[in-house]
């Protein structure tokens, strides 16, 4: 078996994370059992969830000390002891922050390169990511046509396709919120959102009321804090909040800061939703296709930001933590 | 025209509310303009809703300093230019308080004393009570039957009505938090209530769990802070949360404490649902029928807690942001 170089976590990070939380370290590729692949990974893609499993108290999983990092990737499998998979196939699945990822084959998807470029699994093809923002918009916020819909963290992997999708399905106006007049630009001239509001640029809620000054009907929120209070404040009546993530907060899950504003939510009819893809497996397959179809045509812009090295997984997790990049965000590992 | 006695707005609370932001006038009563009446107050609705409008910025209205302070009452007609109403109607309305309230006809609404007692207007067949009560568990929360249901404040008004009606509606298990141990007892005792815990006594998110190790499914919040952070701890996946008050943070709602656990919503795939009852106008006929039936047949028990003379009005506000009622607060003036 190869050498598997791996980034481990070395402690857990008390406040921001550094690359001081990180080791690297090589060993032999384990043997496989049954039923297992050897995946060589390409691309990791680089998430915030990431942040929340460092912690030792993730919503869905945790890094354990002196273990791999959770991560999704893609790659190529080069041993396999399942025959649902062959040397050569490129599949999606949890690699983690490694360059030889042994799993169960059933932890791994075949991805179609006939459809898209191995990339395009881990952004507007993955569950996480692209399919996250399908099943939020269409079947969580109820996109209906006519609305006024807002995204926080709109140049990022989800938010981006969030825009884009809910003005596929009809919104009436989209507007993005995010950091920087270049990532403001990005939203505008290249994704076609009707408008951006740069949170570094002053009060969030009176761009916002300036810009809709009839409320917001949608907000599809990826980052919490004073950010998601700003849109409470700018909410039309039975609006809804989708609540998709709270980057803001995931440095500190031990001290979250709920919404100072969450009472506007009932003085305006609204409500906040609640979801995570995993719970709408029946949807997965209408939104691959979707999604599938609007990125061929063109319809959906896809942008990737990407870094080179396993060696360079803290940074990356540190640099997207911090607002770093405009789009999804990949570390190309081999 | 009689003299009217009123308790007047003097200053704006700075923190908690107490006598000295009140005073007590008379001067005579106004004369009536076209369309109006003239109300002797009865009884005054001690609700919680009534410290927002004493900041400058509450949620429907205002009490202006010098004016008097915005409570729903129940009273009779002595005087009637309109030709909807004569004198010895009796009616509740915005009267507020006062002892002579002159308000437009169009304002009050004439109750069936045939129905129920003149103060059950202001309670189980109240708007802000009775029918928010009802709305708030057959419409927001959707109860259809089976589910383990939650409500805080439940010795209040609003609570000790909600857990009724869920358990009238077929909830399977319904749960009062509540202050004390008197008021525990009486929420299983008399009420009927399966379970009831009492956040005086400890942690409430290990109490809840040890009556709920399988979630809840449904929590009616008027409290806010603590306590609704303690139950979204406990959310069953796809739990409704119906927001309809947050009487903990009343005397802060220039920093009201968001919920640090609201991240769970995500997590658990619920959802937190605010209303106001002025959003149902089409149900206020069917919760009006449904609760004068279940109060007739003694399906619901209701409890007063009756205060009397106007010039307490200051106290029994201060009374029941403290806790200091089971059941409805009402305050008698003549």
């Amino acid at each position: 078996m190869p050498t598997n170089r791996k980034v481990v976590l070395k402690s857990h990070p008390k406040g921001p994370v550094s690359r001081s939380n990180f080791d690297m370290v090589s060993e032999e590729t384990a043997a496989l059992g049954a039923g297992q692949v050897c995946v060589k990974v390409g691309h990791l893609s680089i998430d915030a969830f990431i942040r929340t499993t460092l912690d030792g108290g993730g919503f869905h999983q945790s890094a354990k000390l002196g273990g791999v990092v959770p991560a999704l990737g893609v790659g190529t499998v080069v041993e396999s002891t399942d025959g649902s998979l062959a040397i050569g196939d490129i599949v999606t699945g949890p690699l983690c922050s490694q360059e030889y990822a042994v799993l169960p084959a059933a932890m791994c998807a075949k991805v179609d390169t006939a459809l898209a470029a191995p990339t395009a699994f881990l952004g507007a093809l993955s569950i996480a990511t692209g399919l996250t923002s399908y099943v939020g918009m269409k079947y969580v916020a109820r996109i209906t046509g006519g609305e006024t819909v807002v995204v926080s963290g709109a140049a990022g992997a989800v938010g981006s396709l969030a825009g884009q999708v809910a003005r596929l399905l009809g919104a009436g106006c989209v507007i993005g919120i995010a950091g920087g007049a270049a990532k403001c630009a990005f939203l505008v001239d290249e994704l076609g959102f009707d408008a951006a509001v740069d949170y570094k640029a002053g009060d969030v809620s009176a761009q916002l009321a300036a810009i809709a000054p009839h409320g917001v009907d949608v907000f599809y929120d990826n980052v919490g804090g004073d950010v998601l209070d700003a849109v409470l404040m700018n909410l039309a009546v039975e609006a809804r909040v989708v609540l998709c993530g709270a980057v803001s907060q995931y440095e500190n899950m031990a001290d979250v800061r709920g919404p100072k504003n969450y009472l506007k939510i009932a003085e305006r009819d609204a409500s906040l939703l609640g979801f995570t893809i995993f719970h709408y497996p029946d949807k997965h397959a209408e939104a691959t296709t979707a999604m599938a179809e609007w990125l061929s045509s063109g319809k959906l812009v896809v942008r990737e930001h990407v870094e080179q090295g396993l060696e360079n997984f803290p940074a990356a997790v540190r640099a997207l933590l911090d607002g770093g990049n405009t789009g999804k965000f990949l570390l190309r590992v081999s």
